[in-house]
């Protein structure tokens, strides 16, 4: 009765590890700020729950296995905004981005067949990888050079004969970093040269600052069939708890194939489907808004964290999260400190420390992630703390 | 740019693939009676839609991995209805039974090991294993014995060094049958001698007839750490497209491990799990009502199935479908026939063949399932254009 080595070989959330102490702290009566989760706080639209009544059959029926036409076709209208043409075949409604995730990685790769993906990056591609047995081969990119990727030499000498697809999110979680039209189409020319698929997650897409154009992976019109598009209304209309993504393609091929994973998993949810295709219908300002607020946000964390003795950062341009390097030994320890010995004016923060978003040993010790799912008060406050503590942590640890 | 070889091993959905010649029978005006689906007709408790509006917060937020303490505490008192004791700790919430099974196979297998199942099976059994690189041995059930399973030495002689488990669904999809309480012991007591785990899918648990007593796998007190449940709201509450369901076992160190792989995929519907949890609200009467509904309509089935010259058939006593041997060589072409060149006043029938339900080459070609997810009338109806049909086929193929 033993269990798999590859579930073995499978950690806990790195990120839910800390889960306890911060249980134990609020208990004692401490109040925390949660800068350690992706879950925005920003109100999901309304048009989400009026979507749930356009539900009108007595009974709960299955759904078709590739989503229902409503959702489809919301999609489609959405990403015509991009400048981007889907067909309703091209498209997969998933469980979120995260079953598009694994979906894609089961269809392109074999067991110990390998996918190249810069470092850190969202933890859950290497759950998932190893969930379907493929090999994560990192290449690091660096908090001096703001996450940015490294030149093309690089990502080709990771190549090897079992290399499948290269796999970036865009605007990137844990670093916020969003790559330019350069990065993009280096990243194709290595896709195209190299016979690789580019999986291109970009469920943040809308959350790009400063005024950047964004560019979609699907923007390289020669790698179109090569690019495979993990999608989500998770962080887009902050409605995480839907667990509606997708996984589309214009290799349509690819979609047929995948589609046979999705008629064994039978469907996703059909009011959920219902509610998210009138999302579609939410009126513009609301994405004006979040995006001012999430902006304002990120000033006021950057301003705060880049003043900071020995803290090395660049002001990340996307997503809603950073990476900062610190002057400690281990982001790990200093975590849990502040929930465990930490407290100001019997406040603390929880942060996420980085290690857990890198595949390579030893890499990321000591650095955190920050997000910025605060209104910008608390999140003034928060960083207040975290710099007082901060300092107190660098004194100790000497 | 290849796809997974794994990927391509993989067939599209059975029942799906007549669906072609039924969408153009349709359209020649053509009346379709489906005994082809496992969709139940049944209304769905009002108790889900109301659930739906216990979520009060503004922000549709990620649920816990583990699935919400609502949900999964109402499956804890449902169980207990069935003398089952369930812990918080030994249920994970799952995207359906679906989500379910492949967790429960990528916990205990690795790739190459193998899953005895007696089939035929529920087809998605197959595509699961595949996807997580596992290997399906058969052992054969017989029409004529109502699929009730082979001696013990059958199934023992399947076993090799790389079995982790043997997978059953009580009541059968797609036979109907009902193990009695010695064939649940044989199973327990094969587990026990040969180390394995028992994946006992009880998602047609309620729907049991002719006053049998159902047995649980987890009555079996004392490999009660080898069982993984598989369980689900789709069929018992008609609530299908909900997507909710679940894996429990008592042995809380597997749990504990599948967790990992929950975190990775985030969480299940948190407005879904909300419902279902509302569910165990459901009147009793309905149950009653269901129950009762079903059984006179396996009569009806049963009663002019059975008829039928050259049909080999035991009465099934769940579930809600019936395997049956026919005087035909292929059931396959059988039920194409039916919807491209049968028509009786300008009505037909949809069968699923039953080949789909088997991972031996050849064998079940003669036969075809029937699912009585029509109400009385309808089923009847249906049955006598069946009678007729069979008739004219039998005919022509001599
Ligand atoms: C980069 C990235 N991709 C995918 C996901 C999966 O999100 P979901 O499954 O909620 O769509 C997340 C969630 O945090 C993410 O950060
Ligand atoms: C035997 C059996 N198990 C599991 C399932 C999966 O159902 P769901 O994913 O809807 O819970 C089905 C669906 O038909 C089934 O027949």
């Amino acid at each position: 009765m033993e269990f798999s080595k590859r579930i073995l070989a499978m950690g806990y959330s790195p990120i839910r590890k800390l889960a306890p102490y911060g249980a134990e702290a609020a208990r004692k009566g401490v109040k925390i700020y949660h800068l350690n989760i992706g879950q925005p706080d920003i109100e999901t639209p309304k048009e989400f729950m009026e979507g749930i009544n356009n539900y009108k059959d007595d009974v709960l029926k299955y759904a078709q296995s590739q989503g229902i036409d409503e959702a489809i076709n919301s999609f489609i209208k959405y990403y015509k905004e991009w400048d981007i043409d889907f067909e309703s075949n091209e498209i997969l409604i998933t469980n979120g981005g995260s079953e598009a995730i694994s979906l894609a990685l089961t269809a392109i790769c074999d067991v110990d067949d390998e996918v190249i993906i810069p470092e850190p990056f969202y933890t859950n591609y290497a759950g998932f990888a190893q969930g379907c047995g493929v090999k994560v081969v990192p290449f690091i990119t660096k908090a001096e050079e703001g996450f940015h990727l490294p030149a093309k030499d690089v990502i080709i000498s990771k190549i090897t004969p079992k290399t499948r697809a290269i796999m970036v999110s865009n605007p990137g979680n844990p670093t916020g970093v969003v790559y330019t039209e350069n990065e993009i189409r280096m990243l194709a020319d290595i896709c195209k040269e190299n016979n690789l698929f580019l999986i291109a997650d970009e469920v943040y897409r809308e959350f790009v600052y400063d005024g950047l154009k964004y560019t979609s992976a699907l923007y390289m019109e020669d790698i179109k069939d090569r690019v495979i598009l993990i999608d989500s209304i998770s962080k887009r209309y902050s409605a995480c708890g839907a667990r509606i993504g997708l996984v589309a393609s214009k290799n349509k091929e690819l979609i047929s194939q995948i589609m046979k994973m999705c008629q064994v998993r039978l469907c996703v949810p059909t009011i959920e489907q219902l509610a998210a295709a009138n999302l579609i219908n939410t009126p513009k300002e609301y994405f004006i808004n979040v995006k001012k607020e999430y902006e304002s946000r990120r000033n006021i964390l950057f301003e705060k964290l880049s003043k900071m003795p020995g803290v090395i950062c660049k002001k990340p341009t996307g997503a809603f999260y950073i990476v900062a390097k610190l002057p400690i030994k281990s982001g790990e320890d200093f975590a849990k400190w502040l929930l465990t010995d930490y407290n100001y004016n019997n406040k603390t923060v929880m942060v996420a420390p980085a290690e857990g978003f890198y595949a390579t040993e030893g890499l990321g010790m000591d650095e955190i992630r920050l997000s910025y799912c605060l209104n910008t008060e608390a999140l003034a406050d928060a960083m207040d703390i975290l710099e007082r503590a901060l300092a107190e942590y660098v004194k100790i640890e000497k």
